[in-house]
């Protein structure tokens, strides 16, 4: 039998390349070995968002369109949204039970996110229960895995916890510790160097056009030491030159290092041919991504939603007869 | 339209003359003005009892069954458990994201069950979320009151202000806020003048035998200062007295007034007295709870989930709306 994967993002704006890069590509790989189950996490959207949700809605939509542009198959992944099956939040509402307030307040996901997510009101005690609902989504598919980047291993960890706690309070190993699974990329930076994010509109959207793409990667900041011609780059200090690696042919990246560390090309030119380089990469998401109707989608997420349901209800039935609940 | 009602209680044991009469009197009586919601709170329940829930299943039959002994109607009320219908979470879950830490931290109920509820380790992240989910119980309904004890106005409060926030928050008046009923009956202290409580073991059932109420009651304190039997009673600050006013007829507890105050009963004997008093107006309630099968039980409560949810599921798709979840 194929191990489990659960993953998910929050709907609150556009996909972008730190997405592609950082987890989706990884997911799409994923889908032969595993049985995948992939949400949009609404409530966990909410939770930031709830002051102004206004939005939720079209960012679920344009979210899911991305997941199959980027090659999400609906055929072999549940493609989900997370408040369509109510079993998250029982198991949450379980986990919530068992779990010491202390291990919450302490939990380096919380403090972390506090500190990350910025303009908003989060000293709620929804926002305190995150890292609870997020072991929670994981455990009701009894996931064996958890696709994540290298600083967010210390975030399963609350997880795993949690797992042990039940199993060993009510005496049968029926939640699997799940591990993580590494993504292979390096993180890639925002147009500004800074961490590409939604809120520093640093960003190059999957569904932007070549023209937008040209003029974002033209703002793209190279190696600062540059600063004639004639002086030669260094390509591994160079934001624009990470993108190479990750989204260009082999040969070409040889090339761009070759263009820089001899100087026999300028920054701009340089940044304008991987605009090129990118808009192409882009070109089969973009064109896939406009096919996709609304209707496309509800009709995936109505079937991701009852295989996801199908599974999460049995093991809610198993974690009811534990906790001695009326089935 | 008839106003609405929600109530509940945790399965946590046997119902006690206590309940009776701080209560399931009450529900009873207010089935014909009201629509009424009555529950039996699992979720609550599961907070304090996580650490061995054995005997929540069991302890929800014998609930039910006292409830329809004591007069409640499935024809008229909606009687079921509080986890057949996911939608107490779904709002819990959105009042969660609501509500200021700070309001759950300093909230009086949080407090006073930390304070009452012994030998239980209650520091967990679902016990602060208490009132928070009494919040979505109530509200999840519509309900316009609550019926309560004087000593529990002040913990409608918090569902009262979540609710608010909610209605300010999505510029919407879709909960209305609840407006306590209550109980007119005063407090029935247990048998040894504490509070009447399963805890405390000082409490008859409304399922003992008139054996086990003549045992009982023998047990029950009288006016200390009545010594010998010539020494004159001071029945207002006896509590079987108490329990005259509550169970007797007024003529009866006239003519136990005038044994006490005119010394011409003994404390002994005016208990005995009693416990027949109390065993026939139990009678009806166990001949009738002795009737009921536990598969009447599920029907009604099967039925009672049904109603609940249709209520409680057009509710929460008004509230997806306002999110703007996709429903």
């Amino acid at each position: 039998m194929k191990k489990r994967i659960l993953s998910g993002m929050r709907p609150t704006g556009r996909l972008h390349l730190g997405h592609l890069v950082g987890a989706l590509n990884n997911w799409v790989g994923l889908q032969d070995s595993y049985e995948c189950f992939y949400m949009v996490a609404d409530w966990h959207a909410l939770m930031s968002e709830y002051e102004d949700p206004k939005g939720l809605r079209e960012a679920t939509y344009e979210m899911v369109r991305d997941f199959l542009a980027t090659g999400l198959d609906p055929n072999k992944s549940a493609i989900f949204i997370q408040s369509h099956v109510p079993e998250h939040l029982e198991l949450a509402m379980v986990f919530s039970d068992i779990t010491p307030l202390g291990w919450v307040e302490r939990c380096p996901t919380y403090k972390e996110q506090l500190r990350e997510i910025k303009g908003r009101d989060l000293t709620t005690y929804g926002f305190l229960g995150y890292p609870i609902l997020q072991a929670a989504d994981i455990a009701v598919y009894k996931a064996n895995s958890v696709p994540v980047g290298v600083d967010q291993i210390p975030h399963l960890e609350l997880t795993r916890e949690v797992i042990r706690r039940f199993n060993t309070l009510y005496k049968k190993n029926l939640f699997p510790e799940p591990e993580p699974i590494l993504t292979s990329r390096p993180k890639l930076l925002g147009l500004d160097n800074r961490k590409m994010s939604k809120s520093y509109a640093n960003y190059i959207a999957l569904s932007d056009t070549p023209k937008e793409i040209e003029k974002k990667v033209g703002q793209m900041i190279t190696d600062p030491a540059r600063i004639k011609l004639t002086d030669k780059g260094h390509p591994d200090i160079c934001n624009v030159f990470t993108y190479y690696t990750t989204f260009a042919k082999p040969e070409v990246t040889a090339e761009a290092r070759q263009w820089c560390e001899g100087a026999k090309l300028g920054c701009t030119e340089c940044k304008r041919n991987f605009s090129k380089i990118i808009s192409s990469y882009l070109e089969p998401i973009r064109t896939k991504h406009e096919k996709i109707t609304n209707s496309d989608i509800d009709d995936i997420l109505h079937n991701g939603a009852k295989k996801a349901k199908s599974n999460a209800s049995k093991t809610m039935q198993e974690v009811r007869q534990l906790i001695d609940f009326v089935i």
